[in-house]
Formats: C-alpha cells, sequence, structure tokens
C-alpha cells in the first residue's frame, strides 16, 4: 500500500529528482498497533535534512494524517517515508520552483528472529567504506550505494549485519545501523559530523543511558578499540537494539548494560519481538 | 519523450531501486543528425558501470535500438539513459533475481552560448566537496547529490561552472564537467581513481592530445597549479570543450593548444555550437 502526494497510486513521474540524482530524504519508522513510533523524532531529523538539502519542508501534520491513514489497524509494519525535490530542473541545477514529492508506503514487519535479542548477532567487517562529505553527514539522504555495496559483500546466513568505517579506517555504524561500545562501562559512539547516519534508535540510546547514569560519549572509535570492547550493539528504529555476539573472530560477552538498555526499550515498546 | 523497458510511459515503479538508493548509473549523451554520439564510448562505461555496481549489463543491441529510434530525425538533442538495478530487495540487500529497469529519455538541446566557446567561460570553486570511494570513483552512478549541493552555490549569472575539490583539497572536476590545465604545454588533468565520474569526452581528449604529440598526464592537481597554469577548460559530452577565462580572481590567457583541440573536435562534430 503506498501513498504519493495523498493519491494510492504505486508509480511515481520518471523525471523526478530523487531517481535522477538520489535527491531526496527518507524516513523509516516502526508501526505497532496501528501507530507510527518516534514520529516526532522522525520529523525533526527529516526537517533538519530538508534544511541541510534545501528541499521545501514539507508539511508535517498532511504528512501525519497521510501516515496515520496508511497504518491504521496495522498490528506491525515499516512505513517508510521519501521525500525529493520533486521534477525538473535542467542538470543538477535546482528548478526555481520547487514541489516536493511525498511518498509513504506501507511495508511489512521483518521476520528478524526474537533470538537475535537473547543470544546476540554477528556482525562482519565490511570492505566498502562510506566517503567523507560533513555537507550530507547525519541526514537520511537517497544517496545510498555505499550501504548497497556495503550490504552486498556477504549473503544472510554468513552475518546478520556489516560494519562500515571511514577512508581512514575509524569505525562509523552498520549497514542499516547504528553501533554502540562498552568501554569501562562507558557508552560509546561513532562521531556522525563526516559521515553516517544520525539514527533516531542512536539518540534514544543515548537519552536512555543519561537518565540511567550510564556514562556516554561521543567520539572517533577506532577499529582495535571495537575489537577490545566489553561489548558492543547495534540500534536502528525497527530493530531497537541487537546485542552483538560476534564480530569476525572477536567474541563479546553478555553485559548488564546491554540488558538492561534492551528490557527499558522493550517497556517503551520500542523493542517488539517476534511472536 | 520516454521510453522505459521499451514503452513509451512516463511513469516509473515507486519501488524502484534508483529512486530508493540512487542504486543505478546514467549516461547523457550528444545526439546530432538524428545519431547519438560516441555510442559505444557510452555503452561501454555503462557496462563497466554495472560491473562495478553488480547490475547485469543490459542488452546493447537492444538499448540502441531503442535508443534509434527515440532519437530518429532530431537535428539535436540530449539523450538520457538511466539503468537501475530495478524493484525490491528488503532495505540495501540485493534481490536475488534483478531485473533491471532502462529508461531513455530525450531532452532538448541546452541554450548555452556559442560565445562560450570563443570567450571561455568563468569557473568558481565550490565548497561542497566530493568524497571519497574507490569503490564508485570513475562511473556515473546515480547518487548526485554532492553535485546537487555544489551547482546550487550559484545561480546561474555568477558562474558558467563550479570547480570540485576532494576532502584533501585536491582538484577533481566540474559540477557537470571533467577539468584539464596546461602546464608548460602539457596538458594535465586530475586522477580519478578516488572519486569524479571518468568522462567520455575527457577520454576523447586525452586520446586526441596524444595523437596530436601533445604530452598529457593524469596526476594530483592542487588548486595552486590549477591557479598558476597558463590555461584551463572543461568538457563533457554535450558541451564537448570550453576554455576558461576566469577562476573567480585568476585569469587565463587564450591558448593555442586549447584552440586546437576545440577545431579539432569541431571537426569531428563533437562541438556543436548553437547555430
Amino acid at each position: 500500500m503506498m501513498l504519493i502526494n495523498g493519491e494510492v497510486v504505486d508509480q511515481l513521474a520518471a523525471t523526478d529528482r530523487g531517481l535522477h540524482y538520489g535527491d531526496g530524504l527518507f524516513e523509516t519508522i516502526a508501526v505497532t498497533d496501528g501507530q507510527p513510533r518516534l514520529w516526532s523524532q522522525h520529523m525533526a531529523r527529516l526537517s533538519e535534512g530538508c534544511r541541510a538539502l534545501g528541499i521545501p519542508m514539507v508539511d508535517c501534520e498532511r504528512l501525519q494524517h497521510e501516515a496515520t491513514s496508511l497504518v491504521k489497524g496495522a498490528p506491525r509494519g515499516v512505513l517508510k517515508i521519501i521525500i525529493t525535490r520533486g521534477s525538473g530542473g535542467r542538470g543538477y541545477r535546482v528548478p526555481e520552483c520547487i514541489q516536493a514529492t511525498r511518498l509513504l508506503a506501507l511495508h511489512p514487519w521483518p521476520d528478524y528472529p526474537a533470538s537475535h535479542y537473547e543470544q546476540g548477532v554477528t556482525l562482519r567487517m565490511c570492505k566498502t567504506r562510506l566517503g567523507i562529505n560533513p555537507a550530507l553527514a547525519g541526514i537520511k539522504h537517497l544517496n545510498r550505494l555505499e550501504q548497497v555495496l556495503a550490504r552486498n559483500e556477504w549473503g544472510s546466513r554468513e552475518a546478520d549485519e556489516g560494519v562500515m568505517l571511514d577512508p581512514h579506517g575509524n569505525v562509523i555504524e552498520g549497514t542499516m545501523s547504528n553501533l554502540f561500545i562498552i568501554e569501562e562501562e562507558r557508552l560509546i559512539t561513532p562521531n556522525l559530523t563526516q559521515c553516517g547516519i544520525n539514527g533516531i534508535m542512536r539518540e534514544n540510546v543515548l537519552h536512555l543511558a543519561a537518565q540511567h547514569q550510564i556514562s556516554t560519549r561521543i567520539e572517533t572509535l577506532s577499529v582495535e578499540r571495537l575489537k577490545m570492547a566489553s561489548a558492543c550493539f547495534v540500534t536502528n528504529s525497527i530493530i531497537g537494539l541487537w546485542p552483538v555476539r560476534q564480530l569476525d573472530d572477536i567474541t563479546y560477552q553478555q553485559n548488564k548494560i546491554v540488558q538492561a538498555l534492551i528490557q527499558t526499550l522493550s517497556e517503551q515498546h520500542l523493542i517488539t519481538m517476534a511472536s
């Protein structure tokens, strides 16, 4: 089921700049009990992305109205919202009059096993690296070839997620998630000012940790520190938080802080295990 | 006029990975006298791009057949070809069965003034930089937000083209063109192994120079060298070659080698000035 500019259609103008240049943004939102979760946080990031790209921010009330009608009655699902700069403009130059395109689509909930939360997942290091671009860092734009190439380095049975580095070899994130380590009872997640996506669940986990008097740091993270960490986990809006059991030949132990975060996220319905 | 997968339509499945991730490639081809120019070179680059992204190469004969029918009778125009990985796949993971999308569109010839070839164009330095990614360097993929941001740094009356640097501050290319300098009668163009698009006209100019016993070098190019160069010019498949008259506060003199290259490209019908 899909809504494009408010209409139930499944096709888009082939002149759309989203297709031609990846000139747009997206949000991937968990839907539970017929409601999109963390709506205002997703809208804040979308708004920040629009500002960064110079796309007029869409009317959030209308977007919420459309989202609500689309996900109504869905016990679980994934709502994807795409905002593009719309059609037109010769070449890269942005047209003077922008009519942004908004696309909302409801997808089935992915079938990740519930055991991922108890036993943890396996990661692997990706060869594909993230390019550096401060003007695009943090926002969830439509230029995602690096993630596509990285995700295609392995088959689904080999690992659950891949770790991506920047050109200097620093750890940034997973292909579809943000990454945290625990080091001396401190929560550390990489700095995303040069590349990477500023995840909504990452922000939530940072807030949550602060509420629980867990010390947090956002900083440069080397592969060596990742490998030496007491624990590691990945987050995104759909999975919530997955503890990491293994990264290539490194095994991580279960960790109390990670268990407590999972417990809290479950209580807040931000982790919804397959029934 | 547009052909998508062989049909005269102007809409595309909204599930296409070209829209969702910029998961595809494009070519921009000059059309003169009802013929796409430099077809085999464009197909070679498209094929190389498909290989790099793991997209099955489209049938070039069919593509040529479709292109020929689309541009038939057009005295001049711009043929844009987009190849995407098609629809499907949950998230970044590529679906097992790929049905690439092919889109061909004929656009009007741009109205660049003929004086650009005689008097030269003005360039400006862009603040937006190109990210480094050897896996994507050279190919003409659909992730073009860097060019969109760079091109929007100035209004059309302020300059004709912008110069883009890599994160180290080295000169790479224009927003829509490749860049060359002349230094001690040698032709120098930046190395594109880390970022940038390997232009068809760039390759042609390198070949042409070699045929004319002009020494050529592909190497790292600093802003200082660009500013100290005897001459500078930019190339792409549509414009052919534009000499550069000015870059911010630097003025370049007319140059015999550049004039000779323009002369030869005109004789080969690779420069077609507005009549």
